[in-house]
């Protein structure tokens, strides 16, 4: 069975000297937030993956989640695992302390949140959907909602979901059909079909909250006319006890490539007559308050693609160190481990240095979205805001693309066993395989990232961030030795190319906008890499000062080795895009579409 | 249920433009492969493959090979698929003549391969198996073997197999333990272990051969003490009717991540007392008729990614055409079908034109294969050879990790769905991710390119298809219009690439070979973008010829569209390739091995 050991050392490396944890720590209402505090919470969450939710990832895999008699039930060890998770706090993390959470700060929440992904993702979903659920509510449900609902979903007791798919209308809201029909007692009664809705159902709990998206009558076409309403399984009394069942099923789960545990289900709204619903805010404003929640939700789904690969790398590690196949290139007496040979070793490298710089640029983004909510300056505020802005739809395209790419190598270093399920390696890909998809795809971040935030505000906010990485830039010029180098080096090239990119994007979205559409995917994988370069030369800088400071753990020294891999290697891929972006938009739009 | 058009205009251009069909049809026994003929073939090939393999590819997947007692029972309608194939004469396309073979060349078999390939994957590797027996009993066995075995694996009455792994030794066959002992009338009684077994057992046919590596007692250790026997499932009797059933069970098998119709087995031979066998050729050469054989099987899974990548690309296509899903980003009345969408576009342009790059380039090694064995002139024969040798490990390493990629993006243009099992994308993928592993995985495919194929020789092959490439680059320049002067610039800009990389591998090989083998799978990556660059580049000049000369087919408009496209966005890459493979070996190897 495979292992998990969270990356305590690199997590606090990065929460405290790239991220400004000590800064949060500062800003109003994250007082309690200090490095100590913050290091003993993430020793435990790493001992509840590791001990906990690590050891029914595989199996929970391979038997699925089950569906009957319209109820779902959870594989071996879930519901167990998941009243664990709730009686220990983990729930309530990130929650808001009026209604029972513990209030900590998102780039604390992310590191917690990373390891949950990494131990067993298809259960880490349950707790992230009640926390989109729990945002929803806080941000615009009525006083009579947030008492009736949000401290039992903050504990955990109970959990929510978010029903916004139906089936003409995935990435597209404005096709959704699910109508809300007022009863004349400030309750609606809610109709129709929704798909792709994770834990829809499930035993590990006594009630589900519903959070939808429906139309109520007259209500504009297209975006402009849908609602939220909250629906729960169990209708609930005053007093908080449980009432009738609501009319609203699970109907089926899907038969995924993946995340099998984690149940995706057809849900059906009003097949007995109407499920009781109250609005969330107001009418029509559905979409806005989704809009809100995404940011979060896409940034979580980023770390997802950082977390399965770093459980990749572990789990490749693993193998390439006992596995003994093969002389050595350069000769050898005997077999050696698969870890010494140069193309597993680049292998490993690429996961490594992947995971570290998604980590750090991930971590960084948590940190701004803190001081965009409470820094006491509204400057600040603002400035970074834009920075989040700008970097959700990277750190959820890139993270995710990456994640899945991981994952391939990791099968690829086990050879024939990465195909033999059994070896737990397919599962990591398996899994991973959703997360460039929900959320929206990375061609959606891309278009995202491109328009609104950089062609609409004519890239200023972009213009910023280049202004910081030639800081650093200008920091890395000033150490010696090949590794700083070379570091520099890659970090103007990507620099280079990043701003010609957006140059270009800024100068021809408004008159050609199809062209520049064609090469949205490929910017925001140059500003993934060229930012996640960045992110860990920022670290290189810290790992020399320490090792100048005469500081010799070697976790230093193989900062910088890390760092100058990806500057080698990953970061080399970046004028190559620049080009494809500027230079492919016309041949990417030229064939007829009769031809394909 | 998904649909599969064997893609004969673009074969048939390839055969005919590219690869010399013409000329492959003057060579000695090869006369009756005139083009008129093939393309009745393929025809007939492609109605096979479109209406018998196709329908029962998602099906086996979804249930997979069984084994009970022993034995292995395939999918519904694989049994009598499989008698269809046989009786059409299919399994006998490529064969020996003189053993009832049809003795077509490879070209042919190529194109007629991809397909089996692509509407059938885990169905095709039966024959192909029975192929690679086939060769190796051609090659080595005595005329007892040859009249006893070859007609009947030849017409596809019995199958063949191929046994070389074993748990301890998978790409190192010098670890092989299984042994054989002489009886002292000829034959030999086998016991081992044999795993990764492909169509091992099952029950489409009443016999099965089992080609099977082991040593003889006091045979020299290591790969020059391994020798090679036929053990059959069936005795067979003098008279060609079966006998006793041999000692050669499966045990069990494998459950794996794709291909599940094709039973991956675990074999036993002698646990009840000794399976019997003979020699194939000479004791203590059987590694070396494997690598003979090598070639051939590396070159047949390359063409698996050629197939993957073609069947996903037509799956994409008809998803994109027919799921409408959002505005056109230039704005629209209403929602369009998510072809009209740009990032959709890019992705399906990629498919196509990598997929177009992979058919161009490996029918074109498959005719200089056929050259190589059957031309002339022996110098002819040489030349052709060598090519043949550097592209082999091409066509396998990057057309199997290209055909993963493209497998990825048909999933990903399938959005939400092409997670869920039902729409059949995801078995492509799932399907795809073997094909980077066996038959040598792409590190050994890369280490073969750089070592045994290009340093060994200090790059003479690899000058002499720079020159060739630079031929056409300097035809290229001749032609005018936007196409021809972005595919000649990727050309120029790509032989400059390959060029800087095989003169650093041949400077730094000798003094230091684990840098160099640090870039190995980069290097092999990048000229099989520049090589599919080179082929697509041929067919756009053949394209822009036909068009000069008045022809209005559509189809050669297209051909220089995609290769347009693959200048701007697949060759873009070649540059930073080059920097990571020539600048990139220290930082590979510096990490410590203890801080992974």
């Amino acid at each position: 069975m495979s292992h998990y050991n969270a990356p305590l050392k690199d997590m606090q490396f990065v929460l405290n000297e790239l991220a400004g944890l000590a800064e949060v720590a500062q800003l109003p209402g994250y007082e309690e937030a200090t490095p100590d505090m913050v290091e003993a919470i993430l020793d435990e969450a790493g001992k509840f993956a590791g001990g906990v939710l690590a050891p029914i990832n595989f199996s929970g895999d391979q038997e699925g989640a089950k569906w009957a008699n319209k109820s779902v039930t959870v594989p071996k060890g879930f519901k167990e695992a998941y009243q664990q998770f709730v009686d220990n706090g983990w729930n309530a993390l990130s929650g808001n302390p009026e209604h029972g959470g513990q209030g900590l700060p998102k780039v604390v929440s992310a590191a917690v949140q990373e390891m949950w992904k990494a131990s067993n993702m298809a259960f880490s979903l349950c707790p992230l959907l009640t926390l989109g659920a729990v945002e929803a509510l806080e941000l615009c449900g009525t006083p009579e909602q947030k008492e009736m609902y949000l401290p039992k979903m903050i504990s955990g007791e109970w959990t929510g979901t978010m029903n916004l798919t139906e089936p003409q209308a995935g990435s597209d809201l404005a096709a959704i059909r699910s109508r809300a029909e007022p009863v004349g007692d400030g309750t609606y009664k809610i109709f129709g079909n929704k798909i792709f809705i994770t834990y829809g159902d499930h035993d590990m709990t006594a009630n589900t909250i519903h959070l939808v998206l429906a139309r109520t009558p007259g209500a504009p076409e297209g975006v402009k006319g849908i609602s939220l309403f909250v629906v729960p399984k169990f209708m609930v009394n005053k007093d908080g006890s449980l009432g009738a069942r609501n009319d609203a099923y699970c109907v089926s789960i899907e038969h995924k490539l993946g995340i099998h545990a984690s149940p995706t289900c057809v849900m059906a709204y009003g097949d007995k007559g109407g499920a009781i619903g109250t609005l969330v805010g107001k009418e029509n404003e559905g979409l806005k308050y989704m809009f809100v929640m995404m940011n979060a939700a896409r940034f979580a789904v980023g770390l997802e693609g950082l977390a399965l690969s770093e459980r990749a790398y572990q789990h490749a590690v693993a193998y390439a160190r006992d596995r003994v196949q093969g002389r050595a290139i350069e000769g050898s007496a005997s077999g050696v481990a698969i870890i010494k040979h140069p193309d597993i070793r680049r292998m490993l490298m690429t996961m490594r240095a992947n995971t570290e710089a998604m980590r750090a640029l991930a971590y960084s983004v948590a940190s701004a979205h803190d001081a965009a909510v409470r820094h006491p300056d509204a400057a600040e505020r603002a400035k970074n805001q834009a920075f989040v802005d700008l970097m959700i739809p990277v750190v959820k395209g890139w993270c995710t693309e990456t994640g899945n790419e991981m994952a391939y190598l990791g099968v690829q270093i086990h050879g024939g066993m990465g195909f033999i399920e059994e070896t737990g390696a397919a599962q990591f890909l398996r899994d991973a395989r959703i997360t460039t998809i929900y959320e929206g795809t990375t061609g959606i971040q891309a278009n995202d990232l491109i328009g609104r935030k950089i062609a609409r505000e004519g890239g200023a906010t972009l213009k910023a961030v280049i202004a910081l990485m030639q800081q650093t830039q200008a920091a890395v010029a000033k150490q010696s030795g090949a590794e700083f180098v070379a570091i520099g080096k890659a970090l103007a090239t990507g620099i280079d190319a990043v701003s010609r990119a957006g140059d270009y994007i800024v100068a021809n979205f408004g008159s050609d906008v199809r062209a520049v559409a064609a090469g949205a995917v490929p910017f925001l994988r140059l500003m993934g890499i060229v930012t996640g370069g960045w992110a860990l030369a920022r670290g290189a800088l810290v790992a020399q000062g320490k090792i100048a400071a005469g500081d010799a753990d070697p976790f230093y020294a193989a900062k910088i080795v890390t760092t100058r891999y990806y500057a080698d290697h990953v970061m080399a891929a970046a004028p190559g895009l620049t080009q494809e972006i500027v230079e492919g938009g016309a041949s990417t739009m030229a064939l007829p579409e009769v031809m394909f």
